[in-house]
């Protein structure tokens, strides 16, 4: 396996205009990932593998194929098996697929909830590319001895800092100045609430790349669609300098889901992107995962936890229950602040 | 029917931050008349005033009745009354509830489908406060003598300039300077094929406050959701200055729908604002709706209309079709450009 990275962004920096395109700008798809928490990953190889092949088609540089959960922690019975997104597995749905050419393969590693040492082999033995830890603000420390180990084993890095908008702008500066000391390629924003207003993206995005700039780190952005602003946090983002972009392919993802890729790829005026495989893809498993029940995407309940900033996990309840009373459920949850 | 405006914008201009309130904001919900799009206007009398309480209880501060089309040209057998928006209907909604302190009321006559000379009234006699000129680019003339008729009969006028994102900005710049020698109050930036990106958006609004401020005149936004961008859109419109923001309740609206009223009051910080009222509103009325099978919001066809900046007619057909084979209907519309 190839060490070189393909997409390894130019130093220089481009200007970002409408009409133009950013040559820097890489869009990761996290469609099993953040996808596979609204139906404990349980995808087919079917589905796994035509996603695969219209990532490639549509220009898309990274795939992120799941976490890589620790065995001894979760019950593989319970869950698919990009849970574990194990390197064997992986290898299964990209086949012959992969060249220095093709899309990078990203994984998401928890702190805490990850094996790490043991389950993350040297990069040389494995298809991944791209090793992303996720970790909230208290535990950076952690993050930090993850994304140096995954370092030292010759992957790509990230580190993606969750509920910021939790957190006050001492506390994240102070995380974000360790971890741009450490080793790591990328730091992630993150709107894990989806309660983000584009003018508060685009200041939080500003910071990010003050920093990443200082100690060359290049940054990126993870949105959630709870107030239909996953889509245009992501541009905002854009005009911010942020380079690396989430995006899932009809936004599946927890709760209101991501941003979708296909309103992505329609914005981005890079000729290498292109929005029709996605399409297909959209026609022939999306349809038949929205009918075949599983849920997610924007709905009253994730605006609400959206506005009051906290974890949607109250309104993926409300929705599970087929809960319509909204007023209802906006008194709950405003009693729970 | 007393004839001082409640709503008066005070002149001078606030500061705009996220965490105060900007008080010369105006909230319009024209859920009727847009939504009535999607039904032929077919609502129940219910509908109608649980509509205009709630919205009165949610701190909205005009409520759109409908299109005052004509009845010599449309068939009154053929569409619910929300089309033709007589006075005497709004009267039966709004009962004796109407005072300057509550909500005003308007209207929309579009050029060339209005017999506003007989069918608008002088306002002494009309429980309309409004009346909203609806115009393509080319009629502007005649808009302007719409403007000028209304406002002789002592109405707030505005001037909605549809499917701007098709033209050029030295006609725009032309137009405009047109409309705002008129008597015309409000100007409104009208995204009709939802395909304007936040950085257009805010361009283009603001090109628009600095021609109507030159000329003593407020603008207002009305955006539509084919890009998810309705509610991110309408914000970027604050920053730029505007003041009158079209919401519908959730998005309905024609095609991908409108800035969600939920979210949009959600968002502005002004304590007269209230969201429960309308989650109220939406638990009993639109849960209904959407189950009658009455069709709108975002969705994949929706999407590439945008994109493409196309009218979304064909988007609609699409969708009435119940077809899913988003792939081709892309390449259909991209023969169409």
């Amino acid at each position: 396996m190839p060490l070189k990275r393909n997409n390894e962004a130019p130093r220089e920096k481009t200007e970002r205009t409408l009409l133009s395109y950013t040559p820097e700008l890489r869009v990761l798809d996290c469609t099993l990932r953040d996808g596979g928490l609204t139906n404990d990953f349980k995808f087919t190889d079917e589905f796994a593998r035509e996603l695969y092949l219209a990532n490639i088609r549509s220009g898309v540089d990274y795939m992120e194929f799941g976490y890589r959960a620790s065995r001894e922690m979760f019950d593989v019975n319970k869950f698919g098996k990009w849970k574990f997104a194990s390197d064997n597995d992986i290898r299964e749905i990209i086949q012959a697929d992969k060249s220095p050419e093709t899309m990078d393969i990203s994984i998401m590693a928890d702190v805490g909830r990850c094996d790490y040492q043991t389950d993350i082999s040297d990069r040389e033995h494995s298809p991944v590319d791209l090793v992303r830890v996720a970790t909230y603000i208290n535990t950076i420390p952690a993050a930090v001895a993850m994304v140096e180990d995954a370092h030292a084993k010759g992957y790509e890095t990230s580190c993606n800092i969750m509920a910021v908008s939790k957190s006050s702008k001492e506390d994240v500066t102070a995380a974000l100045e360790q971890i741009a000391r450490s080793s790591v390629d990328i730091i992630y924003v993150v709107d894990s609430y989806g309660s983000l207003y584009p003018e508060q993206a685009q200041a939080l995005c500003s910071m990010y790349v003050d920093i990443a700039d200082a100690y060359g780190k290049t940054v990126g952005i993870h949105t959630h669609n709870n107030q239909q602003l996953a889509f245009a946090n992501t541009i905002e983002g854009i005009r911010a300098g942020v380079c690396y972009l989430d995006a899932t392919v009809s936004s599946l993802g927890r709760g209101a889901g991501n941003c979708p890729s296909e309103l992505l790829l329609g914005f981005l005026k890079n000729p290498k992107y292109r929005i029709d495989p996605i399409l297909k893809f959209i026609e022939k498993h999306i349809v038949a995962l929205r009918e075949s029940g599983v849920k997610w995407g924007y709905d009253v309940p994730y605006i609400l936890t959206g506005i009051l900033n906290q974890h949607p996990r109250a309104a993926i309840e409300c929705i599970d229950k087929g809960r319509k009373d909204y007023s209802q459920f906006y008194i709950e949850l405003s009693e729970n602040i």
